[in-house]
């Protein structure tokens, strides 16, 4: 795959497998700035690397020492007797230029930069990390960070990193690897994991990301066989291009993606944005976006490790997963099984009671369960009717996934508490998960050292669980590379467009808009049937109402001629230098709901198509729908199922049914937008758009093009 | 305080210090049904007590041996040589009613019932228990349960329960007492408290509270000298008449009340319903009910112990704390620190940057901090500098509460990572809390041995400070006794008013209604001024739309005949048997924006006045906001902030404002139903409620009585 990087241009460094054996696997590697003084952060590399066992070979390099805790140090880079795979940069942001030069010298083909002073700091800070970035690429050497605290193998322990966690006596080795786009809390989720006996692969903390991203490392953590789940800590995204095919790769190659994301609130995303100096986006489009390439992205911290088990076990069985799905809940606390079905409740997750059937098949096996959406087997159960009660549901059609809540029985006696669902978990076919109601780390670390997906709060334990059917709901639709529209010839290729020029590019992508003419005083004719809107028609008129620019109920040539007349003085009046093309006439349409639809770029992840509530109500009400454009018509009508709005012409209460296909065909067209050849739309709109029982049509247009330079 | 139980009539057992006394520390307690095998959860009572000091009298009822665990025991509680306090009774449920009888004989003051059968089986269950707990009145014993898992006193080691968590081999005494609805969370929640050093006082699971329900529970909480902070796990509300004002003596008397309570979701709230046995309630009901009195719910379940030390420690600040709080956010983990203020966001909590002066006055004393809403010390500050900033914040103006983020720190050097933290928690004045990013088990303990309010997940900590400044934006009215209101005695007292009866109610409660006469067919005239609404006027025709029963726009007498004449035809026609008072005329009303306006009895928490949307809006936004009633001015502008829908008459985009302060006036009037005498009110509508630049009018009205015998 070709990397293209902030420049633009192709890479000219090291890619793909050759990348990742100098990233992760060096033979040799440099430690620019490594301390002597072991309570120095710089000197944690080194004693890392001894502790974890890393076989290569290390150059510690002192300016001012000859020797560092035993090896042989060197003066700079320049001084060393070898090439070097990998170096790990510690010195001040000033001095990293410099280094950068040497590195490439000898043969380096990753530099991973701890020093900050750059883009965190502001423009200064990244005039100068565009500088080493350009470099870095001119002399063939990729750059991970400024600003990163490192990258780590856990298997060979070539650890390339300060973190202080790092410090623990033993990493377990294991099949999840980690990349974050903030350093302390790789650490935080190493710790928190590595508590609840989780193996760790590759971590990866991408600093500022100013060559190496986020999404060629999940490339990169596709093809590493060590990997199996793959977790994200992201605060903005800034590779979207590269980042949605590597998780359509990771999602094909059953490596399951979770993403924790900041920025829920537009508080968290203002936040992520003055902190990583990265661009401000739209959290719902990244939701969209991520979600559209097969991410599952989960709502709490601790969901991102504890899901992981349930994501990696069930990867395969995802695409095959319901939309609406039932989960068959055994407990012995009723209380605690209550706490997780009431959470997966608020996800529209459905807890399922067994059907008389299945009751009837288990009472010949001698358990007797009741018809509940919570069966407690409290008082009544054996450890073997209960294992053999879990294997039956896994066996059954009744459910799509099998809950066990265990009580307090998971506190005092772990080997027992957690047997039977050990034990049934051998039965594969839909997934099987825990939470544990008491404080039990036991029964937790038992469980997960069977593979069992183990929960320590109800609200993890409903969020992964509704995380991952979100993620089964993604449409599985190959990204469709559909037929690119042409722009049509006679509109203009930049500024804003008039309001009958937008109506002819919507037009062009198969969006019926309502039928219109272009008139001027004194040349009035036209074939629309009366009754008609009357629109002053400007380019430099956005908002026509406002100055009395709109007439409606216009019913014939006379009122016309009259409407025309006072639009255009009262263009004149209000808007003196406004370009004036002349009246715009349109036929008075009907309608059984008014909708909007829009287009934007959104500054992370590109162009979106949205679909909203129309008037007022899609601002006081939030009732929108997002999707990365052009989106399918199964996407389409996913879309109209999402604005609450659309009940009313979906059968709600019996009102008229409005037509649904008509109005996803239309967002089909708009969304193609995204795909327009010979001319770059920065912003459009129909709103409002009509939906009627037969067909839509849009009724005012605005279209806004993209400076000529602009490129996503 | 005058208990009201099941029964309707006075308490005729033990009640307040002498009730609490038998219940927590009674002088000497009967284990009925206590196994000599100690592997039987019957033995574990006894087993419990010795561990745990249980200094009193212990007599062991067991009808089939002489000895038990080496006391004597007894055939029966018939057969014991002395008086007992409290009995805790593990025999099988038929036989409870006869251990009453005797227990009642013996002088017990309470009865503990383990055993289960009762009304979580449904109606036969619910019977027995009904002639259990009526029994238990006229011997004037107290019961606790049936199908509760007992009751502790962990100072004194009185454990009346079978409850396995109290296996452990210390049980750390402290300030936090618990009741909770399900037997098997209690344990749950005690031993992840204990796992993070949290001390309790008294535990008490409920069971099906025939008798002594969590209302008087809390009551009796409020004056143990033990009890700092009351924790409540409900699934349900069986006793809102007592449960509100103890829940507002807790809060005079400066001790939290937290509350986790199933029902968030439709399907959590079927579940406690189906569970317990219990009504089922609104949960948007019993969560304005907890709020108006005090209580602070927590949405997560580790919140509801993690947030007692803030509560706790807080409680007197709460009413002070300001509606629209803004947190000072010091961290070593700006990642760390952004996934709580992302969630704060969330919860509409403000992470404020420091001022100008702020930054100044810091520099001044030799700490530079930067004007973002988190302030990273990550490299520049020493500990003492860490404290003396945190210890300038809990003194300043700008912020409402201040929150330390810890990163690695926590994990490997927990004293230091703390140490500022703690000592800057001597300054009082503002709450001071404490998120750990990393595992460090260690650094939680020593943040709670010394009071600091400290959290173990990003979320949790985010609830908790929510939660507590949701409380504080709670009105701190007191519960007026509003004036009543009468009846007028033209009404009837009991069935569905029409609407003109409905109408004169709401007028006389001061809420202004369209100018309306009744006329007949042949008697016309009327003075309200046209044009006019006419609707056909029966108490048996509510959707009066549907039948033809409504014209609206008739102009003069003339079409008023004619209107008349087809209205009246038409109720002939589809409803024959309806009573027809007549036609209602009534005065067409312009109008700024239609809301509804109703009023029921929730059947957990009582009357409830309801402020919606109008029309579908309300359905499919959820765009509503409830009180119970009656409710005050101030609270009724709570609501109205409350519905997103006002903000189109409160300046919302330029639109022209409608009348707010009668918008209010007109709720607090409404809500008055629930002290309207005379007559006892089921539900109530105003559909709609027009609001308009000056004034508001209701223009239909329903009004429904209750069956004469049903009292709340």
């Amino acid at each position: 795959m070709t990397q293209v990087n902030e420049q633009g241009g192709p890479e000219t460094g090291a890619t793909g497998r050759t990348l990742a054996k100098a990233l992760f696997t060096p033979g040799a590697v440099a430690l620019v700035g490594a301390s002597a003084d072991e309570s120095k952060n710089t000197a944690r590399p080194l004693r890392f690397m001894r502790k974890h066992g890393y076989a290569g070979r290390v150059f510690p390099i002192n300016a001012g020492r000859a020797e560092v805790m035993g090896l042989q140090a060197y003066p700079s880079v320049a001084a060393l007797p070898d090439t070097i795979d990998h170096a790990f940069v510690m010195v001040p942001g000033r001095q990293v230029a410099e280094v950068l030069e040497q590195c490439a010298a000898r043969g380096a083909s990753v530099v991973t930069v701890f020093s900050d002073g750059f883009a965190e700091l502001g423009e200064a800070g990244m005039a100068a990390q565009r500088a080493l970035a350009a470099r870095a690429k001119e002399l063939g050497v990729r750059l991970l960070g400024p600003n990163s605290i490192g990258v780590v193998d856990v298997h060979s322990g070539a650890i390339l990193s300060v973190n202080a966690v790092l410090e623990a006596d033993t990493l377990r080795a294991g099949g999840i690897s980690v990349a974050s786009q903030s350093g302390s809390m790789l650490g935080a989720l190493l710790s928190r994991g590595a508590a609840r006996g989780f193996g760790f692969a590759k971590l990866v903390s991408v600093g500022n990301e100013s060559d190496i991203g986020v999404g060629e490392l999940v490339d990169l953590l596709v093809d590493d066989d060590a990997t199996e789940v793959i977790l994200l800590f992201l605060e903005t995204i800034r590779d979207a291009a590269v980042l949605g095919p590597a998780l359509r790769r990771a999602r094909a190659a059953g490596k399951p993606v979770l993403v924790y994301k900041l920025g829920r609130s537009a508080q968290g995303e203002a936040l992520a944005q003055s902190h990583t100096g990265a661009l401000a986006g739209n959290d719902a489009a990244v939701d969209a976006f991520l979600r559209k390439h097969g991410a599952i992205r989960v709502e709490m911290l601790e969901t991102l490790f504890e899901a992981a088990p349930l994501a990696r076990r069930y990867a395969a069985d995802i695409p095959a997963l319901p939309r609406n799905p039932r989960i068959a809940v055994v407990t012995t606390t009723g209380g605690g099984a209550a706490t997780v079905v009431d959470r997966l409740g608020l996800a529209n997750v459905e807890a399922v009671a067994p059907p008389t059937e299945f009751i009837a098949h288990m009472a010949a096996r001698g358990v007797r369960i009741r018809q509940t959406p919570i069966i407690d087997l409290t008082l009544a159960a054996t450890s073997a009717q209960y294992r053999d009660l879990v294997e039956q549901m896994i066996q059954s059609q009744w459910c799509d996934a099998v809950l066990c809540v265990v009580g307090s029985s998971a506190q005092f006696h772990p080997q027992l508490a957690v047997r039977p669902i050990v034990e049934a978990s051998a039965q594969r076919g839909k997934p099987l998960l825990s939470f544990l109601a008491p404080e039990a780390t036991q029964s937790l670390e038992l469980l997960q050292a069977a593979g069992v997906p183990a929960f320590r709060t109800p609200e993890a334990c409903a969020d992964a669980l509704a995380c991952l059917f979100r993620a089964a709901r993604t449409r599985n639709d190959p990204v469709e590379a559909p037929a690119p529209a042409r722009w049509p010839s006679a509109l203009p290729t930049q500024g804003d467009l008039s309001e009958f020029e937008a109506a002819v590019a919507f037009a062009e992508l198969g969006v019926p808009i309502a039928p219109m003419a272009l008139v001027r005083e004194g040349a009035l004719q036209h074939a629309v049937p009366y009754p008609i809107v009357a629109k002053i028609c400007s380019r430099d008129i956005l908002h026509k109402t406002e100055i009395g620019g709109v007439e409606v109920g216009v019913r014939d040539n006379e009122e016309l001629a009259r409407a025309a007349a006072r639009l255009l003085e009262n263009a004149r009046q209000s808007a003196p230098a406004a370009r004036v093309d002349g009246i715009l006439v349109q036929r008075m349409e009907s309608r059984l709901l008014e909708l909007m639809l829009g287009y934007r770029r959104d500054p992370l992840v590109g162009p979106m198509v949205m679909l909203s509530a129309g008037g007022i109500t899609a601002e006081l009400h939030r009732d929108v729908s997002l999707r990365p454009a052009p989106v399918s018509v199964a996407e389409a009508h996913d879309m109209i199922g999402e604005v609450r709005s659309t009940q009313l012409i979906r059968g709600f209460r019996g009102l008229p049914r409005g037509d649904v296909d008509a109005l996803a065909h239309a967002i089909v067209g708009f969304s193609r937008l995204a795909v327009m050849q010979g001319a770059d739309i920065a912003e459009a709109e129909i709103n409002p758009l009509f939906v009627r029982a037969e067909g839509v049509v849009g009724v005012d247009c605005l279209l806004r093009l993209a400076a000529p330079q602009h490129a996503f």
